[in-house]
Order: structure tokens, then C-alpha cells, then sequence
């Protein structure tokens, strides 16, 4: 059996930078048409010519025309309606990042003040620039996120024309502030739509599926299957794939992130399967973002078949998400 | 400033074997006059002549007259009364692991029937031989503890006579169901004392923060906290050390166990100094524990000093609790 997905779509994705770019990037454009690739490389991305830069170390990465990369800024100061129309062609979102909450977040914003934000978030809503945001506060870890739930919807209130990208949501609290706001829009990861935190710290100590937000509940978990297999529309497949090398990891202080570039698309595949749902992936993985961001990406045919394989225990430096286990579908190159 | 306690004990303690042994023992041997040693070694110690050996190399390794290993049994299966009498000189309590709970539990009891376990049980109460129960279900990380408690009722109505130790409680619902029947009693470490799980993956993963049962939310802290700041004469401290070499910690797969025993009474005075509640310092690391178990340990002075020292980066192949870390109080040799 096989399956065909025209023009996948991951809307949150870390490809770094150098030799890490250039092992990663080739996972993603050879599943999908296109990624909105986040913006915290060191130092981060704040100027149109540093984003046209590392656009140029992406395609040059992937060398493919059927996958493009949707840039973000990260938000540090505020943008000017002159400075976001400059900005607007290279970017598809801006990034806001409360400070301290992931990697290489440190220069974020210290505190998330809506009406400081006023100047920026209007000429946004006005150019129609959407604003995605790692929601977590720096309370207790299993708080994080639905501490901030307050803060998405005074922002989508006080902007009722600005689109808003809770990205990579991890809570049944999410879930229900989502549905609050008709501007209000969600990405949804892999492992967020399929562990929890018993796949971190149930059994042994697993690193490489330690991440943030990190992976919670069984019913957070069932919360957010629910409303994927729902259909929902504003929900849109974001891998948060970030790698970092396995000595990192595996490490007394290792570093948040899941490499699960190389896997999304077969354990998507394998999910909307067993729920007897196939037919929602299209929406989930292209559709929903394609009306959201109002993008069209390149014509990208992307076929998987229903045959298990072992994905590597690693691949270059790091290890992959399932390292070593069977998924029951493949990509067909 | 100095102070000193009389006779310390470490009332749940993992020794290993071999070289493990030799390199950990002298840690606890230095600040307590005695300590419970659990026995989930490989094989587990289910014979008196297993126990005898063991509490030998344990001598050996601490070479102390001041010093005194409590050897417990790992519970398998039925222990007949006659068999229990022959054991009673060699152990201090019979340990009771669920299957699959924590390092080395796997040949654990599959599951806790209170009526299958009634003869060992009965026999234990008439030879005043306590039960110590790692208390978790295989449940969700978070629950397993919680989950327990119905089984730690049981067990305290059915055999009333039955001294029942709840060791390393780490939920405030163990704090409620200690007080719910006069038999039960528990054991507090210094990690579910002083951390929560912010400190395991809050921030960076950090692996030799991981244990079982996980360290758990602020407001599961507190309540332990509280307990122990009120002297609470069922509450005895038990530091669960658990030295796992590094490698097998920093690992796709890491150990559960923290090793705490070259920090755990530095911590404990800083901790009961910073709630000017010092002088609950001794009950809580000795006379409870000598009251509970009816034991009296050999004389050991300790004293400690308020002087700041930072604890070594590693001990052997085995990062301690708090490497690199000040600590406000040290131990005076």
C-alpha cells in the first residue's frame, strides 16, 4: 500500500548552521515542499541580510527547486512599520522567544508586555506578518505552558487581526485556548502527538527525547490527538526537529531538542493509520498551513509505503528520534 | 559554628559490590554510625548466606568499629515463619520491591496481593520484623507513588501489628496516608527534600539528578518539607544513594540512582539551619530511626562546621549529588 501527500509542509523546524545544516537539511527537503525554519542561531536572526544569508546556506544545503525554506526574524527589539515592510519578502513570521525558555533563547524577551509590543504587533497585523511564539513562562516545567496560556490570549485579543502561532503545544490547555480565539493557530510535533513523559523519564533516562516544551501528560497527549484526528484547521504539522550531536546529549547537563526530521513523515503516516484517519494527513501536513500563512509551496509529490524499517541508531553526530526501532512506513525515494 | 550528632543513621542505602563498594562505603562509614542496606544486587539477596557474605565485604570495605551495616532481604517469594526465625539475626527488614520499579527490581513481585502475601506477613508481625516497600505502581511517572497509597492502606489494616516503612516518600500524598495508620512509617532522602523535578529536567537534562521514584513538584517538596521541619517522629532519614558510574548515567539510557552520600549531612544542616530548626537535626538522622527499628547503633560521634566547601566534580567514576556545587556546611574528620 501507498500514499501520496502533495507538497508536505513543516512549519517549525531548527536546521543550525555549517556542517550540522548541511547533515540535516537533506532529511527534510527530500519529505517535504517546504519548512518555516526557525530563527536562533547564534547570534540570532534580526536583519533581512543576515535571514537572505542563511536562506542562500539552506537552498545551497538542500540543492533542491521542489523545497523552500519560509524564514523567520527573531523578535528582540521593537520593529517599525518601515523596517517589517523592508523585512516582509524574506520573512514569512516573526519569532518570539520569552528568554531562557530553549536554545539559544537567552536574548528573548525578558518579559512578555503586551502593550510594549503595541508598535510592532500593529504594523505586523497591518501587513499581515503572523507572530509565533514559544509559549512557556519560567515556572515550574510542567506549568510552563499552561502558565502562559493568560498571555496568548491577552495578545490575541488586544490583536484581533494579527495571526498568532502557539507553536509546538504540549497541554490540553492549549488545546482549549486555541479554540478561544478565531486568530489564534497551533503547530503540533511528533513527539508531543505521540509520547509523554513516561518516553523521558518513565524507564531509563532517554535524552534524545528530551526537548521543550517538554513532552507531558498522557492527557495532554490524548487532548492533542484528539483534536488532530479531529481534523481541527488551525492546527498544522511542525516537527521542531532540532538536533544536536549525541555527546550533548548524553551528557551531565545535555541539551533540549529531538532530531526527528529523518522520521516525521512515516510515524505521521503510521499515527493517522492506526486512527483509520489517512485522510486527514493532506490538511494536517499542507493544507491548514497552506491557507494560514496564505503560501503556496513548490510542487513537491511525496510517496510513503506501508513496509517497516529500522531507523539508524545515528545519523552523522546525532541521534534520531525511534533510533533503532521499527516504523511500519517509508519514505519512497 | 560546630555541631554534632550522636550516632547518625542512614536508614536506605545502596552499597554495590566489588570495587563499587570499597570506593562508596567509606563515604556513608565517615558520617553515619550505621545504615540500612538495600539488597537489589545482581543476584538479589534472598539467603542468609548471601547476606552474611555481604555485610563481611560491607565490614571489609568500611573497616570501622563505629560503623554498622542493617542488611535487609530481597522478598521473592513466601517466607515461612521457621525461615524468617533463622533470618531474624542477620536482617534488619525485608525489602519489598513491584517488579520493574527501580535498578535491579526486575525479579520484584509482579503485583502486591495482600492475601498471597499474608503468611510472610503474619510471621513478620510476630517476629517484629519490619516490611520496607519501594511504593510505586507502573503507572504514569508522575502517579506512580500516588497510585501506591491504596496498596500501603491495605497492607497497614491487614497486618496492624506489621511496622510498614514507606521509603524515599516523594508525593504529599505520602504525607497523608503516613498519618492515616499508626504502623506506617517512611523515609525522606535529601534529594526529595531539597529538589524538584525542575532540577532533573528543568533546564538542561540533568542525569545525575535522575531517580526513582522522580523527584516531583514543588508543592510534593513542600509537604515532605513540612513534615520534617515538624520533627515528625514517624519520618526518618534514608538518603537512597545510588552510585551509578558516570558513563552509565551521561547515556542514551541512563540509570536511575543518585549518589548522595559524601554530601548528605553537610545538606541536611544547612537545610535544618536555614529553617532555624536545627535542633531536629538529631531526631530526624537518628532517634527516630533507633525508635521505629528498636536498634541501638554503635557510638559515633559526627560533627560538622559552618564552613563552605565545594563538592568534587566526580568521586571515582561516580558524579556526586551537587558537583561542583558550594555547600554551607562540611563534615569534620
Amino acid at each position: 500500500m501507498s500514499l501520496t501527500l502533495n507538497s508536505p509542509l513543516d512549519m517549525h523546524l531548527h536546521l543550525r548552521d555549517d556542517a550540522m545544516l548541511s547533515h540535516v537539511a537533506p532529511y527534510t527537503a527530500e519529505q517535504f515542499a517546504g519548512a518555516m525554519v526557525m530563527p536562533n542561531l547564534l547570534p540570532p536572526l534580526t536583519t533581512k541580510e543576515a535571514i537572505d544569508a542563511y536562506r542562500k546556506r539552506i537552498e545551497t544545503a538542500t540543492g533542491r527547486d521542489d523545497f523552500r525554506p519560509y524564514m523567520t526574524l527573531f523578535l528582540k527589539e521593537t520593529l517599525s512599520y518601515e523596517r517589517l515592510v523592508e523585512l516582509k519578502p524574506s520573512i514569512i513570521a516573526v519569532k518570539l522567544y520569552p528568554s531562557g525558555v530553549t536554545t539559544n533563547s537567552d536574548t528573548g524577551l525578558a518579559s512578555i508586555d503586551v502593550e510594549g509590543l503595541r508598535p510592532t504587533l500593529e504594523a505586523m497585523s497591518e501587513l499581515d506578518i503572523p507572530l509565533s511564539i514559544h509559549g512557556e513562562t519560567n515556572g515550574f516545567v510542567m506549568d510552563r505552558e499552561k502558565e502562559f496560556m493568560p498571555i496568548f490570549e491577552a495578545l490575541a485579543a488586544a490583536f484581533p487581526k494579527l495571526k498568532i502561532i502557539m507553536e509546538h503545544i504540549s497541554s490540553k490547555e492549549a488545546i482549549t485556548t486555541l479554540d478561544k480565539y478565531p486568530n489564534l493557530y497551533a503547530t503540533v510535533t511528533v513527539h508531543h502527538l505521540l509520547l509523554t513523559l513516561d518516553d523521558v523519564i518513565g524507564g531509563m533516562l532517554q535524552p534524545h527525547t528530551f526537548c521543550k516544551p517538554i513532552i507531558k501528560t498522557p492527557a495532554d497527549r490524548d487532548a492533542i490527538q484528539r483534536a488532530v484526528l479531529s481534523g481541527h484547521p488551525k492546527i498544522m504539522f511542525g516537527s521542531d526537529s532540532a538536533p544536536h550531536p549525541k555527546e550533548k546529549k548524553e551528557s551531565a547537563a545535555g541539551s533540549a531538542g529531538i532530531f526527528s526530521a529523518p522520521v516525521v513523515l512515516p510515524l505521521l503516516a503510521d499515527f493517522f493509520d492506526r486512527h483509520g484517519k489517512l485522510d486527514l494527513l493532506q490538511g494536517f501536513v499542507s493544507d491548514h498551513a497552506q491557507n494560514i500563512y496564505g503560501i503556496t509551496p513548490p510542487e513537491h509529490i511525496v510517496t510513503l509505503e506501508k513496509a517497516e524499517w529500522v531507523v539508524p541508531e545515528q545519523i552523522f553526530d546525532v541521534v534520531p528520534l525511534f533510533a533503532g526501532q521499527k516504523i511500519s512506513y517509508r519514505l519512497v525515494k
